[in-house]
């Protein structure tokens, strides 16, 4: 039994439900699929999505909407018309929008419900077309699914009573169609998941009816081990662990979101992403346990934006609770820390860069300098942060030789080495203006030299 | 104008002092004596310090003394006889024990009292047996020389008013002998330094006379760029830098206690270590800037007894303060952390195995476990930490590329790399039964190799 997720590219057009539907027909196992709102066509085009959120402001702001209301609605009917389908369906969602836009809701809860349309509405023609062609199917919607989420708008997270109820879906016959991003509170409102909302529904599905495989289509074939915007048609993982994973998705691998897999990861269900174009593909594979390791290292992931607040102070290792002092300042100022490597009289900072202000960066160096009485302090931004990822990598003696040999190679100086705690990662912080020059020696390293190391 | 100053083996007995008047007379800038108390002349001789407190111990247990006493004034004796001096000064050292047991001080005083009798007596025959030896000299009392503590028994620190009195010593003519060890509050009580007391009084001196050079006359005749345990005859170290210094410090460098240089290295007056056995080798410089960069590495301490706390949460880097909140329950239990590399979803903290008790092992696991609800937590003792110290060699391309090679010949793993804030160090945790043999190999590699890398 398994979960088959379609991202908004593999769901854009007639052409791709297509594809779709005989990704289906393919393989019988494939029970539930979950369906995104339709993405872009081509580059430039909108994402229903965005549309929605745009017919919205115009009603808000009280201008006309009925062009952005055409065109959001005909962005349907012209799929259910090359699907040869009737336009009950996008006529139905005219409908709809024109009633919510008339009932006194409050605006968060018009963004949730109108967010939710382009999913629900795909899902629903989706559903038509499979019975079209002879295929037993029903389509769901996630009350009666049972995804019981939060109350929070636009940032619901499902209830672990929902489980339950979910696993009875198992005996629902034929294919099962049900929208993403989003599920009912228990009261029976309607909230839309964060970002990845689609991901995290196929998540919740693939967990609540217990699946053999939650599969995500998207556009790419599968994950690849480096950024591809750095080093030209790199090569494909084919199996990674779920720790792997998520040490990638710390930076350039953005397949998914990190928290869309965590239900599935739950019940340590394995995880494929495919491409919808090549489904046959076999793509990336995503499980709990690490069944392969001749290569000590699977990706490199890299991400730019990082600064470093350097403290120098004479003694700070005799002072109990230095660090901690420290690091609270930051906390308080609600900015989060990624490293903090430390010396014997120095320690070092490493945040996102994007969370300091002008205003804000001053106020955490004085506050630095003033309530803990360092010797020294600066600042340095533009950082780069390179991550090698490789479950049982540190077990591995010279996976540190080759790293640094590689880096030198690229004539890079190392900023900041962190392998410390990770069993899964070591990480190389450098000047971002080296990164293409030293991910790419990394690359000729681990994945173009000889396969093992 | 230099300060002076001879540790305890330096002094121990008449034909060592022979040997720092043959020191002081060859170098008419030495105006400076700074002396400890006598200390061991051979294997299993006792230090004349430690006599003093067994001396104390059994006139406060109420038994009978008499024997120390003698021996305590006696070792006086044997080096004012070897000098042929009187013994109007150890004669009168055993009024002043009598005296000073008579009067109703607190054990504290007591203590702080008669710990510095050793340096001030030796202080006393040294001016004395230079005056004989015809050179103009004088003895200084800490409270006649300005030395102004803080009133903590056995842990004093000079004052910072203490500066303005010392700075007129200059005007002294002649040398001028100070004992170690001890100053005085500003309402006149005698007070101890923490342990390498006389290394700090010199320190004092030579910052409160701004001397152009302060001497550290010890056994060694330069500080070994690695520890000799380790390593048979390493080559020694002409010049280092406070803060590489310091960083050596960190372990197996024992040369100096931490804290005794401060003094001199605020006003930052240079210091050398030398030899009285052999004066006229050039021993280790230490300044403040660095002065030649061609080798990155200017030595490598190591230290054993560490352990490692590892946990792994699920998403830890997208909660707030989680690092912190680690690290406050480790500071409840008043243990401090040494280093604490984390990861994406990890964090390890390396603490002294010292620390930790077993009962204090267990609860602070059980904190982190029960308030964190982290997904893993684990425990790896039986860690070594090698630390390669340089100042500058952080923008040494291929330092670490060098190490991490070397560790790998070593056939060590590396269970930790940490650079990243300091420029001065770049540390490497590996199991302790690999200590050796790392050493070994990295010492080969940055100091038998090519001179410069």
């Amino acid at each position: 039994m398994k979960v088959s997720k379609f991202g908004g590219s593999s769901v854009a057009n007639a052409e791709m439900l297509k594809k779709v539907a005989n990704i289906i027909q393919a393989d019988e196992e494939r029970k539930f699929v979950v369906v995104s709102a339709p993405g872009k066509r081509f580059d430039g085009d909108h994402k229903v999505t965005d549309l929605f959120i745009e017919l919205l402001n115009q009603f808000t702001a009280g201008v006309d909407y009925q062009e952005t209301l055409t065109q959001v609605t005909d962005r349907f009917r012209m799929i259910t018309q090359d699907l040869s389908l009737s336009n009950e369906i996008p006529d139905h969602l005219e409908k709809k929008i024109v009633e919510l836009f008339s009932l006194k809701k409050s605006h968060e809860q018009l963004i949730d419900e109108l967010k939710s349309f382009g999913e629900d509405t795909l899902a629903r023609i989706f559903s038509d077309y499979l019975t079209m062609l002879g295929i037993k199917s029903t389509y769901k919607n996630p009350k009666e699914a049972g995804i019981i989420v939060s109350d929070d708008y636009g940032n619901a997270t499902i209830l672990n009573e929902a489980y339950e109820k979910l696993y009875e879906l198992r005996n629902q016959e034929g294919v099962v169609v049900i929208p993403g991003f989003f599920g009912y509170t228990k009261t029976g409102e309607l909230r839309t998941f964060p970002r990845g909302g689609s991901d995290i529904t196929g998540s919740i599905i693939a967990a609540g009816v217990e699946a053999d495989l939650y599969e995500n289509f998207t556009d790419v074939s599968s994950v690849y081990c480096v950024n591809p915007k750095l080093v030209h048609e790199p090569k494909e993982i084919t199996m990674l662990t779920y720790k792997e994973m998520r040490e990638l998705s710390y930076s350039g691998f953005s397949v998914f979101h990190d928290e869309a897999l965590i239900p599935a990861f739950k019940k340590k269900i394995p995880v494929v992403v495919k491409n919808t174009h090549q489904p046959d593909c076999p793509g990336t594979m995503i499980k709990a346990e690490k069944e392969d390791f001749s290569k000590p290292v699977v990706g490199i992931a890299s991400d730019e934006g990082f600064s470093s607040i350097y403290v120098r102070k004479y003694l700070m290792n005799r002072e109990l609770g230095f660090g901690l002092r420290l690091l609270k300042i930051l906390v308080d100022e609600n900015i989060s820390f990624e490293h903090a490597p430390s010396g014997i009289d120095d320690m070092s900072v490493i945040v996102r860069t994007h969370q300091l202000t002008q205003e804000k960066e001053e106020k955490v160096l004085k506050r630095i300098q003033e309530e803990l009485h360092v010797d020294t302090i600066s600042i340095q931004h533009n950082l780069a942060m390179i991550m090698l990822v490789g479950e049982g990598m540190s077990q591995r003696i010279n996976v540190a030789a080759k790293a640094t040999k590689a880096i030198a190679e690229a004539t890079t100086n190392i900023e900041m080495i962190n392998q410390g705690s990770s069993e899964v990662s070591m990480m190389f912080g450098i000047e971002s203006d080296k990164l293409q020059q030293t991910v790419q020696s990394l690359y000729r390293e681990f994945f173009e030299h000889s396969p093992s190391s």
